[in-house]
């Protein structure tokens, strides 16, 4: 079995189903592309467990608090774990996590994104060893983000070449 | 000759010369780099066959409506290919995109990133196979762009090793 | 000794110490991160002599000048410079920049973020030979950033395989 997943399942976290795409618009394109040893994860939101993308929506430091929007990038995390399962079927074939940007639909004065974004990391530190886990962030504050969700997160991993 | 500009020639797109850089600013960087097999993109705003920026100018949502932002992420990505072009002589020799990194100059309460974006996607796609066009993507929402312009994209692609 | 640091003493260029974080947040995360040969750093924000972040704070455009936000954005790359002298020991070991994200905080209506990530540009330029620093670049306008600071830059360089 997948250590990766036991990891998750230990820990009580549930991977999404795929996302609910809301029916007014196109997204032609894919949520993981692999490319030789590369994985490039596209702009994630968080997810409810019916696949739908998952609320408060809005701006953190106005319709939505800190604090809820630390628990929407820990959701955008296990968002991105599943559609990395759904492409590469294991997660433990990932070696090392890289860059991850990590992006905050933002009120004017909040300035908290690295507090926010901590939501990810946990999981990602949860999931993965300590040396496969490392990755280097951004997180700043965005004008604007599909949806309104108020989290939106990309990066890049690596499978074992 | 060239299969990527035979189905660009064929879909009625043209190339735009280089960007005529306005007076007041040194650009002092590459519009791409190759660096081995991969080739990083600097962002790239919407041109005018001439080689200027392309309007309308401003926030999408605002000065400039989604309609027309559709249109200017197209133009943007016919900069890139025009950029990549000069840079590699024959677009053939793109094997992979991989990112793309959408911006899009946002009004308050713009949340159709993704809608933006998929004027550059649908340009990618006419002028590569569906494998090689195959990017992941964010589309989201800046508080401000270079020379106001309404979209700015950069992200990377692969060559032939 | 290092030709790269030979070049940065004699342009009086001095690297500042790590950063000292602000005691309300936690960064679990590195700020330089090797994966092979490739290189990727962190966001990173401009720091004075001692490792504080550097002021002034706030949106460029606003509370801070463009000349000011210019001066912050080298202020970056000489932290940036020292986190990766850091992590691989020695600054020549890098062979290739790659890409630069150049993110303004900036306040409505502010339109020269290429300007102020020139101030990045130019040290970049001074600490490597031309071959070596050539980076594509975004410079663009954020809603917001960690700590109000003004100007924060990521990217990746590569070295010597």
């Amino acid at each position: 079995m997948s250590r990766t997943r036991e990891r998750l399942d230990r820990a009580g976290l549930v991977l999404p189903p795929p996302l609910a795409v809301p029916a007014e618009i196109d997204l032609p394109f894919p949520w993981v592309s692999v490319r030789g040893d590369r994985v490039f994860i596209s702009g994630h939101g968080p997810q409810n467990p019916d696949g739908s993308l998952a609320g408060p929506f809005g701006k953190v430091g106005a319709e939505v608090s800190e604090e809820e929007a630390v628990d929407l990038a820990g959701k955008t995390a296990l968002a991105i774990l599943a559609s990395l399962e759904r492409e590469i079927g294991d997660l433990d074939r990932i070696v090392a996590w890289c860059r991850v940007f990590g992006m905050v639909n933002s009120a004017p004065g909040f300035n908290r994104q690295p507090a926010v974004i901590n939501g990810f990391s946990s999981v990602i530190a949860i999931a993965f060893d300590a040396e496969t886990a490392r990755h280097t962030r951004s997180a700043v504050g965005m004008a604007g983000l599909p949806f309104d969700i108020a989290v939106e997160i990309e990066g890049e991993v690596l499978l074992a070449p």
